[in-house]
């Protein structure tokens, strides 16, 4: 059976200049940046979104695919770590590119599996998790300004 | 000055095959997939949550962008769509790629500024943008298995 495209769709509301409010279905939360960035800390920033994302779909591709193999995971900790230069963000003339320039991520899984089996299954989780792709490989990003102002910003 | 490089670290815990429970400095958040995607809906799913930070970051560097060129912004309203195919996810055989395909951006700004002022703050702030950068291109990921695991998992 052929699997159905699915569309995702979320929507921000700017509060401030670091502070937008995300709708996303019926959940509804902040992303701001801390105030040693110059924002108000109402909630996680961006690029620890973009960590925490990719934390989110390896715990669900790994339960997946060790579930296939029946393998057991009784506990699983992802920590995601990213280095990145603001130069650029900043508008400073720079080499170096915006956004993180390496991302690793450290899983900790309690399993009675071999360490074998846990890597296998960590290297196939990596090559169907969503989230690791989009960021691993180029992804296209059409950026338009809306022609009519929405009446609710008016 | 030379901007210094920042680190950012994520910490998830595993509540289930489908939920995590982020810790991002004081925050906590759960990630989640709804239930017709087999989770427990407790909180936006991880691709939901790459769109919002994409939204998140432009919401940042359009307002520092502006102020640069002394446009006031009153209102930014940013809707972020993307279209996936979960067949290689759900370990179907494809040629799809497990992530979205493509991403688009609309953003809402109501400002007095003329359009082409606009459209000009919107193509400065793309190439500034962290997590546009990251997503739009090749960002080297590196996985790995704790060798120890940790006690609160035993």
């Amino acid at each position: 059976m052929a699997a159905k495209t699915l569309k995702f769709i979320v929507t921000g509301n700017s509060e401030s200049p670091s502070k937008l409010m995300m709708s996303v279905r019926d959940f509804s939360f902040a992303i701001d940046e801390p105030e040693s960035l110059g924002g108000t800390n109402a909630g996680p920033n961006p690029v620890e979104l973009v960590l925490s994302s990719l934390a989110g779909c390896i715990n669900v591709v790994v339960h997946m695919v060790a579930a296939e193999r029946n393998v057991n995971i009784r506990g699983l900790r992802l920590t995601v770590e990213g280095d990145l230069d603001p130069s650029r963000l900043m508008g400073s003339p720079t080499e170096e590119r915006p956004g993180f320039s390496a991302i690793a991520l450290t899983a900790e899984i309690d399993s009675d599996a071999s360490a074998e089996e846990i890597d296998e299954i960590l290297r196939i989780a990596e090559t169907r998790c969503p989230v690791k792709d989009n960021l691993n490989n180029p992804t296209p990003i059409t950026l338009r300004c809306a022609p009519v102002m929405h009446p609710a910003l008016a």
